[in-house]
């Protein structure tokens, strides 16, 4: 059975995901929701779009992955939906769906305007329940995504920071952001570590290693993450505390 | 199949809700449990009401909605079992169900008290445990409400400031309460909007519009909200902050 | 059908519970998951105990409870499978089982390391997804806990400090925890209250009651929790702070 997947920032303290979830239930009864997360930081496009590209992947083919942090609700930007390796995502078109446009080994997107797929007479203030609740159960139950609504060739891509990586040179990169351990992300591929032996965050030199049992408490390190990305960290304890830095910071891989 | 809906202040760190769904599973092997919220303010009656009112009806006929906020546990307050327009809720009888009484088509109490739908032995201070969550699996089971104990006809409502909507004089309300993003609600209807151009929060004057996006980043504007009542909030930030106000500050509709 | 539980400390913003439910998805399509918390402490094994024995034994036989607060991810520390009690549990051997092995009427544990049962190629920081996610999702699906590795004998187990039960003398402990509502966990039996009037935490008396509702509001109390614990609390109001107490303030009980 289909089932779907919750990301949003609404938080678990205001009663949004009760009427998300029942949304769904009263389009798709019986269908199976599955919280990921729902405290991102709020309107945070770039910290949903990170996580998402954490999982959507990883699910069985079939699944829709409702992913709603819409600072821009009521605006003109568009509602879409996407199908991409056989799962669905529904999304508001602001950049969140960046991973899978990234990565995706071909994608489909629609915008979602069908007015029989939304809630009747849509809030201007809560799409998340009005529109793209409906239009996920819509997926599960198995319609089409083009009855959604029509194609959309330019979704919104968000602009991440290029890192150099050029034979013969050291790479450069930099931090594009943290984890709730503090573990610091960058634009760098781990394979730059390949023949390295260090790095250094703002001007800081840290020791590749394989992973955090390689350094003493508190100490920081550089390592390859769960998605093959160089991650700076720190054994038990915040690499962005420890290290003092955060989005921006530059990040140089140094010569062996 | 039936559903059971959970709406807490239990938070996410303790375990509390495993021991919750832990007893509803022994009680109804296979129930499926939909999380709605955790992590409301700790004892805060109010936030849970106004949590559940943006739910509580969205869900199709048959769902159970489990609602426990609950100071008051081990005292003399009654636990409930609610049945309004053929869903269910479970809940102290302190208040938090005022949403229901206040707003249904015709509603039907009882006292949860028979012992043999509840846990045997029940602890003084874990109600959620041992006679909501028990109370909650045997409803979505199917045995009728009455069989849980006496009749309630005249459950814990509470007293929420009453706006003064009279006809030739602008509407004056308050704010109850702000939601996640810094949004404040008030006890003023939408409709109080219709002919005009502008409110008064503290004295302090706000345009009215249609959706955020009508306004600047960081400027406030009122407008309806997703349940159709007045709503003060700030685009792209907190309306809480940008105004310094919080509960009680008083909201009144400037005409045209 | 089998259900799996999932205690961690992922939280809920980097979307890292997509990832370890999706591993489960794709082990197991359809195997149920129900969230019992994501924001224990960071890296707190203690916690993470505490929250564990709260609800383990209350699901029905057969369940599978996922148990990730892995601070050693990648070290030398076991990846473990317990059978007990007819449930199942899989976590990092570091202690965070310890209410198992303290309490069960006998159990099995087994080393997770057969390949074919984790995922391909696992990463170094993210065993959760990588070995405990699949693990948990075979056990759901029926296999033996022996195909999945090597028995294992002698499990990590905290050491919590033992109280001082001598009959004739007061009963000493101490607090060893505290939960979101600010109560204080001790490592004292109720039983010991049974002929107390009064405990001294710290010095400072405070009267045994039956409930919060037995005082006045602020007012701190003793009491049996709902594990069975002597419990240091405040009516509507944090013991914690009230007290200005943590793990580790002695407790004594006072004799009648």
């Amino acid at each position: 059975m289909s089932r779907i997947t919750l990301l949003t920032d609404f938080g678990t303290r205001d009663g949004f995901i009760g009427a998300v979830k029942g949304a769904i239930q009263t389009v798709f009864p019986g269908a199976v929701m599955d919280d990921v997360a729902h405290d991102l930081p709020r309107g945070d496009i770039e910290s949903g779009a990170r996580a998402l590209q954490r999982y959507w992947r990883r699910w069985p083919a079939g699944t829709v992955h409702y992913a709603v942090v819409d600072p821009g609700v009521g605006s003109a930007r568009r509602a879409i939906a996407v199908e991409a390796e056989r799962r669905f995502l529904v999304a508001p078109d602001n950049g969140i769906l960046s991973p899978v446009f990234e990565t995706a080994v071909g994608w489909r997107a629609v915008e979602i305007r069908t007015p029989r797929f939304l809630a009747p007479d849509p809030s201007r203030t809560f799409h998340g329940r009005d529109i793209f609740a409906p239009a996920a159960a819509w997926l599960a139950r198995g319609i089409h995504r083009s009855r959604l609504g029509p194609k959309v060739e330019d979704p919104v891509r968000l602009a991440l920071p290029e890192p150099r990586l050029e034979s013969g040179k050291p790479a450069e990169g930099e931090v594009i952001g943290s984890d709730r351990f503090g573990n610091l992300i960058t634009n760098l591929p781990a394979s730059a570590l390949a023949e390295s032996v260090a790095v250094e965050v703002e001007g800081v030199r840290i020791p590749v290693a394989s992973t955090y049992a390689d350094v003493e408490p508190g100490e920081p390190l550089a390592l390859e993450d769960s998605e093959g990305r160089l991650e700076v960290a720190a054994r038990d304890a915040s690499a962005e505390k420890v290290l003092d830095v955060g989005a921006g910071a530059r990040v140089r891989v140094l010569p062996a």
